[in-house]
């Protein structure tokens, strides 16, 4: 099957909602934002081997592909409206695991209503690459920023982190599996498969000071915040939220703790709010039924200021998992 | 040198002149287009070793990556306004391959009024792989498409076909060098280094009634334009416009035209116009100093019908280079 063939067999279907797509026909799509909003575009790139094993079944990697994305969408108060695919293929893959991957697009799709609205498609000698542009909209001046936290603002995550890195952990055979297979699967799918929390997105647009999505770790991406913000934070380890099968696999000392808030692949969303709002946390948890968990604090001062339980700790000199290193 | 470390000193300086790019801190960029204009978003990658040999110097290859969607914006009339950028770099390309990949891009930035909003760096176990996307602004409804093009229109192309398809064939020794030095930096250049017409942007959306930017091949692209419009082409091979260097290479067999009208690289434009508008293209050439040559007439039926001194000619079932055949 040629480039051509593939494009209008595979991925045009994935198209039509978008009349700005042009079914794929036309090399470039046309976007038209409704009036008083910008767009929030983003891209992000996915190497097998770098950011995914490589062996997953191809709609999971399609959807993490797709998803890492629609995180900085959320991350930015954007909803999403299209997204470009480039999808560099090494022969070995068969048209079924295209068939697969477009399946998990298809499949997200649905789920975050966003339209595939172009791309391109090319051979690669050896490595799956995978790049995707995501295109939201954001009401004209509302995009969240990651420099605007205040001193005093309360610091909060979603969800619970680590467990990606320890999935990696698992699939990479480097701890044992648990014995629980709940927990062990628990792990290894929000490795393979980011939730973004586009739930919150209106909420936090309405009360955040910043926000960010965690991809390269909590230490690495509360220090972007705590950089472009001009600040410290002071950070409470052991209000880390760490799900069941963390901790059934790890218990929470200090090293342990320190290891979730590096792992990275995390896609949860961390945001200041100012300091009054702890009762509206636990609200929203209960609202959009996703855990949010204050841990910490902005403070004058530069850096992450890290204590647990009131003593101090000092942080690694890698805060997080960086893909170029 | 870490991910950051990297972004903050090569990449953010290209950035600054948008201020919706966040000097590349925030992961996402933020674009509010013009008042009554769409956005066209074009993406294309490029992998070492098929769009392009590798050892090319870093700033050729950044300039040939944005180059081929400018070219991509030209085709639909749009006016370059930014791009993102996403970089799979093997470990063995150094910091001063990277310095002279950004100069190439720093030149071209200015050179074709466009900016640096985002993208991303990471790495690649073997194969360097770039995807570009570029957004551009056309007035709204305005953008020039594949699928408009009436019974009669001339069909006219800018520059010379074939000179990028002799390029890579002495890149790859495929064939003698040039007695003339200057003939053989013409055609490798032509190859390293597309020209996206972009001077022809406003002209074409004020007249033309269909346009495709050549990237596969003559024949393939006016297919595209063909299966499209739901029209056919009379091409005249003997019209085929080919450069100097292209003609001291290779005399005018009919052979040898099919050869430069598939051999694809060109990132000419192709674009029809209504029947009596000769005078004009020849007008045209002449204001922008861009060769415009009418080279055939669209038609009732479907497909290309080729002809050679007005001789019927039978198509090769390849009709360009497909780069993920």
């Amino acid at each position: 099957m040629d480039e051509f063939a593939r494009i209008a067999n595979f991925f045009a279907p994935l198209s039509l909602k978008e009349p700005g797509a042009f079914s794929l026909t036309d090399d470039a799509a046309l976007i038209t934002p409704p009036p008083q909003a910008s767009l929030v575009i983003t891209q992000d790139t996915l190497v097998a081997g770098i950011h995914f094993i490589g062996n997953e079944p191809a709609h999971l990697i399609a959807q993490k592909a797709l998803r890492v994305n629609l995180s900085d969408l959320a991350a930015k108060g954007a909803k999403p409206h299209a997204y470009f695919l480039s999808l560099s293929l090494p022969d070995i893959y068969d048209n079924a695991w295209i068939k697969d991957f477009v399946h998990g697009l298809k499949e997200d799709q649905e789920r975050f209503a966003i339209t595939l609205m172009g791309g391109d498609s090319t051979r690669t000698p050896n490595t799956l690459t995978i790049t995707i542009t995501a295109v939201g909209f954001v009401p004209e001046g509302r995009m969240l920023r990651r420099n605007s936290a205040k001193t005093g603002d309360i610091i909060c995550v979603s969800g619970t982190l680590g467990d990606a890195y320890l999935g990696l952990q698992l699939l990479q055979n480097l701890i044992p599996p648990l014995q629980n297979p709940a927990h062990q699967q628990h792990l290894i799918s929000r490795y393979q498969l980011p939730d973004p929390r586009l739930a919150l997105r209106n909420t936090l647009m309405d009360h955040a000071t910043s926000c960010i999505d965690l991809s390269d770790g909590l230490l690495q991406d509360l220090s972007h915040i705590c950089k472009q913000s001009a600040l410290g934070a002071a950070l409470q380890l052991e209000l880390i939220p760490c799900s069941e099968a963390a901790q059934a696999l790890l218990p929470p000392s200090i090293d342990n703790l320190l290891s979730l808030a590096t792992g990275g692949d995390d896609y949860e969303l961390l945001f200041t709010l100012p300091p009054d709002m702890h009762t509206q946390v636990n609200q929203w948890a209960s609202d959009y039924g996703i855990p949010l968990t204050v841990i910490g604090r902005m403070q004058s001062g530069a850096g992450i200021h890290a204590t647990h339980q009131s003593e101090n700790i000092s942080l690694p000199s890698r805060l997080g998992y960086q893909h170029a290193r």
